[in-house]
């Protein structure tokens, strides 16, 4: 079977470019003096027992980040990315992530603190290792990279292919192919890629018994030589058949020369479903995981995007090729890798010829598959890179190391890491183009170590699961908790007022009108009233009208005009006087109460307006388009003329103190300030929103009282308020960060809606932890 | 207080017009030979201890239909067709509403039925009244007609006046001075609507011991006259003001004359909130129950709306003009009454000039109120009517029986009537705008006994309640027993696919893609399928693509143009032989299964695809724009399209028994035929169906299973269907009302899911009625 030309005879190259891709990432916690840090896995991460994403490896301050399977390498970065962010902003404040493979500053063996959570298997297998390998080795740090082929693509090949009589057959030889070529050739991507030139002298410095030649210069990889950890050398394993490599791990336990199957540490594993190796015999190879990869301490996750897909492509070619390496060839493909370690960064290496040989034939690959340039780009990279030994990872890496120094160079970049982690605490990196409460909610669940898939990431929809239970999401609001009348409920304000005046709140008074001739002829219903013309659905206050005081006809008219453009029935409502408040309702309860004021400036007496804008602008919670709790202050008409009509210019110095509005509309959307009135509001009016949230039959809603005094209680007699909107899609995020007070985090409540046990539990959890 | 210089000065007019309407209208039940009915009630109706709309009065053979009260003559118009409707189709297949005030053909007196449920009280006070005024005078029936101002327009006038201290002193004077306006007035009501001018010999022949001397010729209205029931001659009741009615009524039931307050039968009777007159005195006057209106036979609601929209109007000018009647001109105009109600028809008014004034009046009110057209239009015919005696309504009545003879009048216009509400069965009339479904649905919760209120009509949102169970429905499907996210899982199928796809059911193997060049990308992925391109969000399949054979890639790209037309994401499918069925799903239990089938002809071998095309059309289950369960076959650019491709015109002759499709589609929207297939199918689909509504949590769907053969069980090896799609918004008409098969009232299944006490009830009802 030549599985090239099966490819490329049967039009399967886009498939063979699919494939599912998961990254597994350790590194070191590390205090400000970086040292190893001694305190405690963050208690906020839930339990370690279930955590599906973020774990600790050998020690307690070792977090492990595990990102889920994807389908594709682009999801899986995505995952990268929003696990670093959750794992940052977590950490104690003063501790950051050591970028590099090799460890910061550790403290004596003895006291290098090993996993403390209440798994005794887990602490045995550990202790195991610590006296097997030393704890010092235990703590350098690496990227498994787990791939596999699409099941399509298998599939595919199937069809075409006479050689194999099932598909696990198939299966099993395409990866036991993937790993053999792997383990022969990997040296090359350690040249491209390694990236722990160097180790602090304490490193060194071990009670292990294995201290070996300190090198005198810089390596390409001080992991994977002989200084990282490795299986002893009698562990060689058979890549022969899936069979023989089963029986090789299995015998090598046996006789004690591994503590049990997960102890062998080869570079290319071969993964069944579940655990047992013995399993995989029957389901047959589900994924390979990669081994050898050193943390890129450059970049922010530890591996770049490039890296990644260079890797992929490297895979892809392991299995392109048409011969699958031999026992002897994997045994000297290890030992190039151990030379490869070995060498200075700086020199060229020894198999340059053999290196641009492959490079060659992935290129002509790349050409066959009519992958794009950017593949043909990343293969010619790699080839300057066998030309220029000064452009490789490692030799970047120990130029900056000898000119910062160890410490200070990965200090810095851990410090600024953990920065573009926490700089703009309301976006989860890598999901970013979400909307905002839908990252916030992703941001809490991963945290509590809910189980998050993004089922379509256009329109907001996550699921949730923890155990056996599995809630959808929707726009980070919309649950199973909801009934779907609710929802068309609020969406209609008709029905809403209906019903709530029925159930005896307060709304404005009004009707509804299908033309503007029915609307004329109410007119006079409205006498002396101030009132609002408005679209029956209206966004973003569009195609509104207020008048303060009751209109003449005509303007009654250009305002119905403008009303009937957005929509074919208008609403005529009393216009209530009075503050607008947000109350965000949540499971019966008020989570959160917003004040929302017109965008403005306050004077200092020196700037412009123009440059009062500006520097509120420079807030990081302030942007465009919805991706920020806040919208940037706009300069446009609208603005100008509000600022006309206050015979006001962009120019214009306001004094000292001064506030000025720049819009007449309260909308956050545009540039409007947010003012987090939980404490303050009198519970009364909590009372009010909830009942409205329960009449209305709804659990999550956004319910927008006016009240002209928050501070004197509501009574019957004077209710002191008006219930003007129920909102289906209320923004949590708008709570989450505000402009003044305490940020309210919403999709917590959520959570806590969806998954009240495994609330409950983290709360103890950490209570526990505390004591 | 002049209320007419109020509402002049204070732009009240539309205000002023503006009320509440409620209409009670009683009707014998009648017999094929123009007997009353000897049947029960129909048990169909639910419970007449709580149904609000369809009772009975005196007689088991009166039912009595009750509009709810309503902010517009027009609304109450709606429901008063809407009731007719459920009462005509409710009632024993050959029996029809006997259209006149005077009874049919009536058996002796001691067999007239009273009415013949379990309440004792009710049957002892109808005991009373056949005792006190016989049983046939008891069958004598009529309209009531009860009004109230709006509100607002009493909220307005109170700010404006200083007569009055409070709101309740004036809306009582309000309603005194209608109702003793009224009283004196009414005659010229009765001149131009009065409708019985006749009665059988039968009814004369009482045993009542009260006969008067039966007429000799025509009368304007023997129900007004001393042969209609009033309330014996000594009751005579004052019209002050509310505190001397109530006194006045309270004592002739202490004095004997009246057995109870709800005996007082006059004219025009104050009514309070409830049912006591106590309680009146402190709440005030409500609204006023005007009696005196004769069932107008020649309307098929008994009252048209220009009659209606005049009482109106004269209800208005009762208070319009400046004094209140006072007892003696009450006393004067109820003469005017009897004299009135036994003048011949065909005479002038005795009243003729006072009418003419009161109608001067009116117009210039009209005029005041800046009314339109058509108010003055009404006037204008009344003033007619005062010269022309012949045009009155008595009048036209009295002609048609003496042309037709009394039995074969009323009985052809109650069967022309009843006709009007079955032959269209599908149709709640005074709704017909709404969606189909959601008559079908408040037909059906009428027939229950459940009130409805049409919450929002463009919106087809309805509020069902029973005692304390309310649910609120929106297009007849979406309730409160599905969930918000439901809702939208259904409406992306994407999510719906991967969540089918993890529960284990079949779903077409396929991608999103988000561009032409990604999907083209994909290409290969289809290789050697049949597939589909459809844009994500499709609608009545506009921009779908089936390619049966693996397309060439210029048919896929062109494919993949049109699908990008209609959305940014498209979807491309295995396309999976076999034919489509829809199950619609209903709280876990599949209420019915559809086959449609593409819009045909059959030919018959003489005529031309365009008469058979129109001879199927004339299907009163046929119409345009979904206002009918199926749809009328086009003859556009699409059909000829199709024909051509058979090589076809629409003058073509197909032979006898040829099936010719004009339609690729099976849509039913555009001509296709629907075939009940509820019995047919194997039931392991049917398990399948349910499985699927329950893994999305769903209580109401339509589930599109493609399957091969339904007559071949579906087992695990050989599932034998595919899941393309679960619709949020099934419609149910499309089940109710079938080409071929039985119609399944789905909406049934709705009300039994909601109100699952109330349907059992009923059943049992109908059970123990039946033994």
């Amino acid at each position: 079977m030549n599985i090239a030309t099966i490819i490329k005879d049967n039009d399967l190259q886009s498939l063979f470019t699919e494939g599912n891709f998961g990254i597994e990432k350790e590194g070191l916690r590390t205090d400000p003096s970086n040292q190893l840090a001694m305190t405690n896995h963050p208690h906020v991460l839930g339990s370690r027992v279930y955590h599906p994403y973020l774990l600790t490896d050998f020690s307690e301050a070792q977090p492990e980040i595990v990102t889920p399977v994807q389908p594709s390498l682009k999801l899986t970065f995505n995952w990268l990315e929003a696990l670093h962010d959750v794992l940052h902003r977590s950490m104690n404040q003063d501790e950051y992530l050591w970028p590099n493979s090799m460890p910061n500053l550790l403290p004596d063996e003895d006291e290098i603190p090993i996993v403390r959570y209440n798994d005794p298997d887990a602490i045995r297998y550990r202790q195991h290792l610590a006296d097997s390998y030393g704890k010092k080795k235990q703590t350098i740090s690496g990227i498994h990279f787990n791939f596999s082929f699409s099941e399509t693509f298998i599939e595919g090949v199937f069809q075409k292919q006479t050689t194999y009589q099932t598909k696990t057959e198939l299966q099993n030889e395409l990866y036991i192919k993937l790993s053999a070529n792997f383990l022969k050739y990997e040296w090359l991507l350690l040249y491209l890629f390694g990236a722990s030139p160097y180790a602090d002298s304490g490193f060194y410095d071990s009670k292990s018994g294995r201290l070996l030649k300190k090198p005198t210069d810089y390596v390409r990889s001080l992991r994977n030589s002989s200084f990282g950890y490795h299986n002893h050398d009698e562990v060689i394993v058979n890549y022969d058949s899936v069979d023989s490599y089963v029986k090789d791990i299995e015998n090598f336990v046996e006789t004690g020369h591994l503590s049990e199957e997960r102890e062998f540490y080869g570079n290319a594993r071969l993964r069944g479903k579940g655990d047992s190796l013995r399993k995989m015999l029957e389901s047959g190879v589900q994924y390979v995981e990669f081994r050898s990869f050193d943390l890129n301490p450059l970049d922010r996750l530890g591996i770049s995007y490039a890296q990644g897909r260079f890797y992929h492509l490297f895979f892809l070619y392991m299995i392109w090729i048409e011969n699958k390496a031999t026992r002897d060839e994997i045994i000297e493909g290890q030992e190039k890798m151990l030379n490869t370690a070995d060498e200075n960064p700086h020199e060229v290496s020894a198999y340059q010829k053999e290196a641009l040989n492959i490079l060659e034939g992935m290129l002509s690959m790349v050409n066959d598959l009519s992958l794009n340039d950017e593949f043909e780009e990343l293969i010619h990279k790699a080839q300057e890179k066998f030309y220029h030994p000064e452009e490789t990872l490692s030799a970047r890496v120990a130029d900056q190391i000898e000119e910062q120094g160890y410490l200070t160079f990965n200090r810095n970049l851990g410090l600024e890491f953990k920065e573009f982690s926490t700089e703009r605490p309301y976006v989860l990196n890598g999901f970013e183009d979400m909307e905002l409460s839908t990252q916030l909610l992703m941001y809490d669940a991963i945290e509590l170590g809910v189980e998050v898939e993004v089922f379509d990431r256009a329109d907001h929809f996550l699921k949730l699961s923890h155990e056996n239970i599995v809630e959808y999401v929707r726009n980070g609001n919309m649950t199973s908790k909801d009934t779907t009348i609710s929802h068309f409920i609020m969406e209609n304000k008709t029905v809403t007022k209906k019903i709530l005046a029925e159930a005896g709140f307060n709304v404005p008074g009004g009707g509804e009108y299908h033309s503007i001739k029915e609307a004329l002829d109410h007119y006079s219903n409205y006498q002396n009233q101030p009132i609002v013309v408005k679209p029956k659905s209206t966004n973003y206050g569009i195609g509104i009208s207020v008048f303060k005081k009751y209109p003449d006809k005509t303007s009654y008219k250009e305002a119905l005009d403008i009303a009937f453009q957005e929509d074919d029935t208008v609403l005529v409502e009393e216009f209530v006087p009075g503050t607008e408040y947000r109350f965000f309702v949540l499971n019966d309860e008020v989570g959160a109460v917003l004040l929302r004021v017109p965008a403005n400036v306050i004077g200092d007496g020196k700037s412009t307006i123009h440059e009062l804008i500006d520097h509120k602008n420079d807030d990081p919670l302030r942007g465009a388009d919805h991706r920020a709790p806040m919208a940037y202050i706009e300069k446009g008409a609208i603005e100008t003329l509000m600022l006309k009509e206050q015979d006001l210019t962009f120019d214009s110095i306001p004094e000292k103190g001064k506030t000025v509005y720049l819009r007449e509309n309260s909308n956050i959307s545009t540039g409007g300030d947010s003012i987090d009135f939980t404490k303050e509001m009198d519970e009364s009016y909590n009372a009010i929103a909830v009942g409205i949230a329960k009449a209305l039959d709804v659990k999550v809603t956004g319910i927008d009282l006016i009240i002209p005094d928050y501070k004197i209680p509501s009574t019957e007699e004077n209710p002191g308020y008006s219930c003007i909107e129920a909102n289906f899609n209320p923004a949590m995020n708008m709570h989450a960060y505000v402009t003044k007070g305490k940020g309210r985090r919403l999709t917590k409540g959520i959570l806590k809606m969806l998954f009240p046990e495994l609330v409950q539990q983290q709360k103890q959890q950490i209570q526990e932890t505390n004591k």
